[in-house]
């Protein structure tokens, strides 16, 4: 196959977790007989700093014009706290969620028996969870009209959904569901907002062309519970963004594997890979950041294209180096570590 | 004193753990000297049912003519499956905090020693945790316009705030973290929302009244995931109605002790005080719901009140009877266990 893959490293460690998942991806694709051409593109703090723009019409072009996007990490601190910045890098993350189309958020949350100590949660809560949220990505509240009135004294946010978006994503819910264990919950607020009425009325339409997936309706207060007493009574939720904002967040701290959750963000025609884990400043440079999420997120990718075994021979590579203790130091338990790029060489010679 | 309590018991469960709280209630009277008038009102599916209103009139003036309202739970599950009811329980929820202009919901977060074992986090990620969170309980998206348009295909929910809202909000947290720690965290998502910009705008131009608070601010997200892995670097949360509603549920599982959790919903005037947990349809009527967190409630009202000897002496029989074992059996661990209304009892004799 030949592929056209949109590299964007964005900021802190970003372009370090990003170079090992290119190595890993090029050792695929010499083993199985691909050819990729990446194509590095500005976005994040990184865009703003060079061209001003955090998802500069340049990189725009790239990304549509690829077949996937390979995505780092953005955010800068010096952002964070000025609420009143005219351009902001996480701007630029939802120009190119609305402009490439991305409106399903993959985020799985699986466990490694390794790792299962890490959790903050007791083995025997988090052992065997494997769930995968589907986040819808580029509607409700992110996307509505908001500003001010009378004289900034009054902020606003419109909420907005239609049926056809909901349709669309709880569509690749109960599909995803099928092949796993047929078992979909929606999660809504539908006992206040209008939206998430809308929402559950809608899956429950759906329900009849998918007898076999078991649906429930869970409110966002309950799920945001069940996550932390319960987390392997999940398998796929689905559920509108800036709810899956905060849930796939708290799911990903649960499993103890955080550092090692990939994502994918799908639409009509590319998707986008990344790791969950954020920009983390404070490691920027020093070789020291985990760049197993990211090297998963390429076998997401790879899966993505229907290359499934291409992206069982990744996910085989990082169960051996944990195994074997190929590890950066968040992993190490203050043992034997190795840097990032070690890890990345040993990952891409296991191949 | 003299006070006139209306008493709410509501659905399910919410009758009989009310009861345990009037009998330790009206023993802390008799112990102290004051005189309470119980007002019973109608309230959640109960009233639906009798005059066919979740919050009656007649309710709303009780309420308004007392000096506190003490509640049980609300929620019937023959009304959850069904979005397009034209009359809800929580619809009654939701005017009551209006009209009672309760703003500020209060949720404490600690743990009893005893029930450590109890949270799904291990031991040494819950030990010491006592945060509270202040939920903006009358504003955003619950209350903002909401409806459909394009023939029902569009739904819409509008999330509004003014900077008087979030001022009386922050105004309180700012207050409590001065009789505690001393930190305030500020949660919104201010990187996407322009009512969360409000929100943190308003709050840092705050910060320099109360010069001994450390004061935070940290997105909704990232707060989700703290709140799993280190509940305990928490003191004191402020944020919006929506992520308050999340948030204050996360928090209440990770205690161990969400059975016991209290909570108190203040405004101008009077408060309204109830126990975290709901309706609870299952073990109605089984005598063995667990009435410590509306006993503790109760005990917020005493000391909303400024009794403070009075809340006290109820927390230390709640205390005992912990670690006596005079506990229901979700307390139990399959041991001696006791009905709702003997470990009402029990409290009320060692007020
Ligand atoms: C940075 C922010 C805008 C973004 C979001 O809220 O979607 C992030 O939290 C995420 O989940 O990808
Ligand atoms: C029942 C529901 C409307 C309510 C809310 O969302 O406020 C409940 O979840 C709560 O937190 O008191």
């Amino acid at each position: 196959m030949k592929l056209n893959i949109a590299l964007l490293a964005g900021d802190g460690i970003g372009p370090e977790v990003i170079e090992q998942a290119v190595k890993v991806s090029d050792a695929i694709a010499k083993k199985f007989n691909h050819e990729i051409n990446w194509k590095p593109a500005l976005t994040g703090a990184a865009a703003i700093d060079a061209v001003g723009e955090p998802y500069p019409d340049e990189t725009h072009e790239i990304c549509a014009s690829s077949d996937a996007v390979l995505f780092g990490a953005i955010g800068h601190p010096r952002f964070d706290n000025d609420p009143s910045a005219k351009v902001r890098p996480e701007q630029g993350l939802l120009k190119m969620r609305k402009k490439l189309g991305l409106f399903a958020n993959v985020r799985p949350t699986f466990t490694f028996p390794s790792l299962l100590d890490k959790s903050p949660l007791k083995r025997e809560r988090i052992e065997g969870t494997d769930l995968v949220f589907l986040r819808e990505l580029t509607g409700g509240i992110y996307f509505g009209e908001k500003g001010r009135r009378d004289e900034g004294e009054t902020a606003f946010d419109n909420c907005v959904y239609t049926r056809a978006e909901v349709q669309r994503l709880a569509k690749k819910g109960f599909e995803l569901a099928m092949t796993r264990n047929k078992k979909l919950c929606c999660v809504d607020k539908a006992n206040v907002l209008e939206t998430s009425r809308l929402w559950r009325e809608t899956v429950q339409a759906m329900e009849k062309d998918y007898p076999e997936v078991e649906v429930s309706y869970e409110f966002v207060d309950a799920v945001a519970m069940r996550l932390v007493q319960w987390p392997n009574s999940y398998d796929v939720l689905i559920t509108e963004n800036l709810f899956g904002d905060i849930l796939t967040d708290e799911a990903s701290v649960i499993s103890g594997s955080m550092g090692l959750m990939p994502s994918a963000s799908l639409g009509a025609d590319i998707g986008l890979f990344e790791p969950i884990h954020g920009s983390y400043p404070q490691a920027t440079g020093l070789n020291i950041a985990n760049p197993m999420a990211t090297v998963l997120s390429a076998a997401m990718m790879f899966e993505n294209f229907g290359l499934q075994e291409e992206g069982k021979a990744i996910r085989e590579a990082v169960n051996k180096a944990l195994n074997k203790g190929i590890v950066t130091e968040d992993l190490a338990d203050g043992g034997t570590s190795y840097g990032t790029s070690e890890v990345g060489d040993w990952l891409a010679e296991n191949i």
